[in-house]
């Protein structure tokens, strides 16, 4: 089992993955699971981990190569936008078989993937979070290997229905785009980090003020943490803010969502299951 | 000649009303123009200048007001996306015919009552921010009292096409909700404050990523000012980004706006002149 790691958004340091590359390691000293992170991860362009030429070749390249089972992304930050659809048209069907695990930024890629019909694409921890607990680590791999239910955002074992998650503001800046995949009839998870609740207010706003995202099954917010300081009191928590704009909206409000950007981040794979 | 203003957003200090009464005083020592806050303007909901139905109940009132010429907001912040539907099916003739002036998150209604036709909502000024400079609130004021082509940003006198002007950040958070006007054909003009450049990027590939926005007949970059630093270097200014996402989108870059969160801040009325 070898997994490829892509960097397609924020610069990605070296010792980052050599932190990664040790607890692989340890972990697998038989090397029965490995990783490789594709060279041009470390390149730096500006606020990018390479040009966007440099960032899409590398996913191609790693999605398409026949001797990696699966595609991790390294990290996120921002960037991946700028990529997807000049990615999507050069995958083969050995990208399209294999499973692909992200979140926060490379929620833009994912979103494309799961619109073109890829079939194992999920919100889940990231290479360089994911090593930080050995917890979140073994939850993430367990899914690249096997698809492993155990690691799976908990209200997934009741609810039959397909389900989706995304950053907030990564979903809230794809919508109308061609990166939007439709969610009908989907549960949509939603986590953030490092917002300002206004900012939390304004992109739910939009978020439920559009025609496609008002025919979803329902919404579950996720942890929204590192709430940037609001001067005065903004007056709601996140869930007071989710549970508004959903009545506003007739989009029923499912209740809690068990993720975000922290080591107890699960895995919601995007789709029936 | 009297004036009604209006707290549509966040908290409005009573301070900076008095402010706003007594350069009025000094400036129309008869009288001949004068302003009046709307008592409601002063209240404390959380962020906002009073709850929502408060803010709404205020502008509603105002703009219906037979004895008021016109309508200006006191200040920006957020909040005004949050009542700008719940006002709308309110106004009356009497409201229709008024001019409307205020920008950044006012955005929200005047993209709104452009949508329903009203023919005198202009991106420009507002009360709290014009009288820190007596050339800023001559422009805004000039404009209110009787259109003043001399107010106006500077390209409209040679450009005939319809024009409109939004902080981008507001736009973007209206695009695909009921808020939107249909800006086909239009110059559309954009201005921001206070974000890193990897908002600004992504932004804009939100919003010309857009079917609707891709109808304007192409975009001037007003000033982005107060940038919020971001480690590294983005790599790229706001014009930079403002023209690789007009090219990626087929946008046609018109060139600088003079609009902007400061005191140079210029007219531009919505739609035909």
């Amino acid at each position: 089992m070898k997994i490829g790691i892509v960097a397609a958004s924020s610069r990605f340091a070296r010792e980052r993955a050599d932190a990664v590359n040790d607890w692989m390691e340890r972990t697998y000293p038989d090397r029965s699971v490995s990783v490789v992170f594709h060279p041009s991860s470390f390149a730096k362009h500006g606020h990018f981990s390479g040009d966007d030429a440099s960032r899409a070749n590398a996913f191609v390249e790693y999605a398409n190569d026949p001797r990696l089972d699966a595609v991790w992304f390294a990290r996120g930050g921002y960037g991946s936008c700028r990529i997807a659809e000049a990615v999507l048209p050069q995958l083969t069907d050995v990208a399209r078989a294999k499973r692909y695990l992200g979140y926060s930024d490379a929620g833009s890629i994912l979103a494309l993937l799961y619109k073109a019909g890829f079939p194992h694409v999920a919100h889940g921890p990231m290479a360089s979070d994911a090593v930080r607990h050995d917890e979140t680590a073994h939850r993430a791999l367990n899914w690249l290997i096997k698809g492993d239910p155990a690691s799976l955002e908990p209200s997934l074992a009741s609810d039959p229905r397909p389900a989706v998650a995304f950053n907030l503001s990564i979903l809230d800046a794809l919508v109308g785009t061609a990166l939007e995949p439709d969610l009908t009839g989907h549960v949509l998870m939603l986590e953030d980090v490092s917002e300002p609740l206004y900012r939390i207010d304004r992109m739910m706003f939009h978020l439920t003020g559009q025609a496609s995202i008002r025919k979803v099954a329902g919404l579950r917010m996720g942890r929204v943490s590192a709430i940037v300081e609001n001067d005065p009191d903004f007056g709601l928590t996140a869930d007071e803010i989710a549970r508004y704009w959903c009545a506003r909206s007739g989009i029923p409000y499912l209740g809690a969502a068990d993720i975000g950007h922290d080591g107890d981040n699960k895995v919601v794979p995007f789709g029936p299951r």
